[in-house]
């Protein structure tokens, strides 16, 4: 790892290079680099966590003096309870996932002698650009290592001594391993970011972690494939026959459990029938909890016999990403309506349906366009930990590659080998004479 | 099928509602579809190859008065020998093909009552933009039906009567199935590429079916993800310890079976041990099938005593694809230095390697960074069909998603279904009184 004065091309360049050293080595020297990394760190514990609170310092002044928020500073803080040891626990986690470089994912004899097999391999060069968090860090270099990745790394400059710190030992632990110098680069000016954004002969993959601005930003500004989420308006459609109680459950849960969220439930669609049956249990449920509903007039008129005080909702409601606790109602007339809805003005996310009817919640998750269609079960559930992928990436509303929560398999693409013995393509074909392929599936 | 002269943004609109239908109808609806298409243009023949002879009388004339090649002409007549059928047989190939959509792809017991799954959904909307084989039209139409895709077609004006005959038929064909209106676009003129490359919202992914300028032109213009490859620099690399004759097979099949094709070798690397023992042999043979040869000072000497003349390369051979019988020579000391070369001026399409040592040819597969790396075996069988895909939409030298041939699993994207019983994610964690998640993988 260098932590480098050099231009945003040639740092691109040097990771390049370095990815395909690394894209070669064996799961167990990428193992063993995970090992060197999780030593250097916990041994130089006290010198990061100093570097750390000179971040703080500057931080907590600039929050002060209003121009940093107190949640900026407060993600910024390694020396919270428990985030050290985690973030040292989760580089033995990656460590210890199942290698995902080398599998096997098709073979097949084309020929006598004459084999074709698909591998998954890394996909090359990663551009990571994250905000306060330092400990993504040590998340990100462990995640590139274990997936044979070379990567970048551009952090942000709230916490540019806590970057220093960790990635300096990273960097030494590195030197005393085969994983290349080079395959880890760092970058910390923010006016290197445009630059890189331009490199997409030597860069693959965009992974942002930060704010909906900073992906917005990103994925506006560069041809490079972004791995990540823009947007998280996720919807929930109440049924006339979902029970009240899970109801109330799911719909409280998916609002109020983390609101700022990207999985958190920011429209709920109210089935007509549903208005004077299901809803006002829902409504009560998120009233209770200080969620404010923002109705149409038909929602609105389902509660006006309770204690429920509303807002009428306006258009623009309808598309936002509140990320806070704030619900859009809106009533639709049937599943049809429900679907449309969510299709038109969802993100892509992940979509629920709370209904009894077993043919209703299959055909809601064939027909929703999104990464996530669950049925009687909160959005929140939408992550890859709660998925069991050991480690999350990001969670992506892309149309190709990788959707939803992304773990190591999003790292990956495959390359295609073939061993023969002297086999030419031009004996194959229909005529007479010709060779005819054989195309049989081989077991992996 | 609409042939639409509505505005490009309205066109993409269409296909993407409609996309949201497609993507629910089953593996018979959308395979009856297909029968009902190939049935639609069998009867239609006369109709359709009558269309097409004015379109190849335009492009003949065209190309007399030099403004259109003779292989463009070529490639616009469906009257050809057996191209009439083939395009026939092409639809039912497809339709019998394995269903692509809502494969299971992994399920995971989360909790008691909670499941998760993976399923194989479309991507959604495909812009297919091709040149003059108006053959691909049926194709196109055959795969996106097939995979649950809505399309938007545009074709090239050289193909405009075949083009408008083929896909009226389509659409009425399509218009007694269950098939949407709107799920298949036209779109016949070229001032609305550019705004079609803008739709970024709608548009899910961009085919390009033509020349390497055609390629170019879209992946440089649009932020739609674009499944393809602009260049195929095929490289071989011929070891000392090659079989001779093995050697000359391989790179003259590699070379002249069809120079023209992407998968074809542009650059030959010779190990220096091997420049008086192996490489004269193959040099005689591709000499013997006319190519020219243009040399580095080391290959070129290698081969003075022969009656081969060569030419001088220059450093900007070694980065050319010359789709012709023009071949690049270059002398390398060993591996390294072999796949070196190859990871900086490859296009990352197919290289090989010639060896009798097993432990070469692995590393080699191993460390370049193509979408085919070949042990003994031709650049040449590079391909969907070769490979035993079915069909092919396309050869992807990009690094995510899809690489190297590209069937209907390219076209292919997941999501991933919940099935609860009113499950919340705020009752899960590390801490007391928490639930942990099971994490049980489940048979597929």
């Amino acid at each position: 790892m260098s932590l480098t004065n050099a231009s945003p091309a040639d740092a691109a360049r040097a990771a390049k290079s370095a990815s395909h050293v690394l894209a070669t080595l064996s799961a167990e020297a990428r193992n063993d680099a995970l090992t060197a990394i999780h030593a250097g760190l916990t041994a130089a514990r006290d010198d990061i966590l100093a570097a750390n609170a000179r971040d703080l310092e500057l931080a907590r002044q600039a929050a002060a003096d209003g121009k940093l928020s107190a949640s900026l500073v407060s993600r910024l803080d390694l020396g919270k309870t428990g985030k050290w040891e985690d973030m040292l626990k989760g580089i033995l986690d990656v460590r210890d996932l199942e290698d995902p470089v080398g599998r096997v994912t098709l073979r097949t004899k084309l020929d006598d002698g004459l084999e074709l097999e698909r591998v998954t391999c890394p996909i090359g060069v990663l551009l990571i650009i994250f905000e306060a968090r330092p400990e993504v860090i040590a998340n990100i270099a462990a995640l590139a290592v274990k997936s044979g990745n070379a990567a970048i790394l551009k952090g942000g400059k709230e916490s540019t001594e806590s970057f220093v710190a960790i990635s300096t030992v990273i960097s030494q632990a590195l030197s005393q391993t085969s994983v290349p110098n080079g395959a880890i680069q760092l970058v910390t000016t923010r006016e290197s970011i445009p630059q890189l954004l331009a490199l997409d002969r030597d860069i693959d993959l965009v992974i942002p972690r930060g704010s909906n601005e900073l992906v917005r930003y990103i994925k506006d500004n560069t041809k490079i494939p972004v791995l990540g989420h823009a947007d998280g308006l996720c919807s929930i459609y109440l049924t006339a026959s979902a029970d009240p109680k899970l109801a109330a459950d799911v719909v409280v849960d998916a609002k109020t459990s983390y609101p700022a969220a990207c999985n958190s439930v920011e429209t709920l669609l109210v089935q007509e029938s549903a208005l004077n049956t299901v809803f006002p249990a829902v409504a009560a449920a998120l009233a209770a909890k200080g969620v404010e509903l923002r109705c149409d007039a038909a929602s609105k008129s389902a509660l006006s016999s309770s204690n429920i005080t509303v807002v009428d909702a306006t258009p623009e409601d309808y598309n936002t990403e509140f990320l806070s606790l704030v619900l859009a109602v809106k009533t639709v007339p049937d599943l049809s309506a429900a679907i449309a809805h969510i299709n038109t003005h969802g993100s892509h996310h992940t979509e629920a349906i709370l209904t009894s009817d077993k043919d209703e919640a299959e055909r809601f998750m064939s027909a929703v366009d999104a990464s996530g269609a669950y049925w009687n079960a909160s959005t929140r559930f939408a992550d890859g930990m709660r998925y069991g992928f050991g480690t999350e990436v990001g969670i992506s509303t892309n149309k190709i590659h990788s959707r939803g929560p992304v773990g190591l398999e999003g790292l990956m693409i495959y390359k295609y080998k073939i061993r023969g013995q002297g086999h030419v393509s031009a004996v194959y074909g229909e005529g007479e004479g010709k060779r005819r392929f054989k195309h049989e599936r081989l077991a992996i």
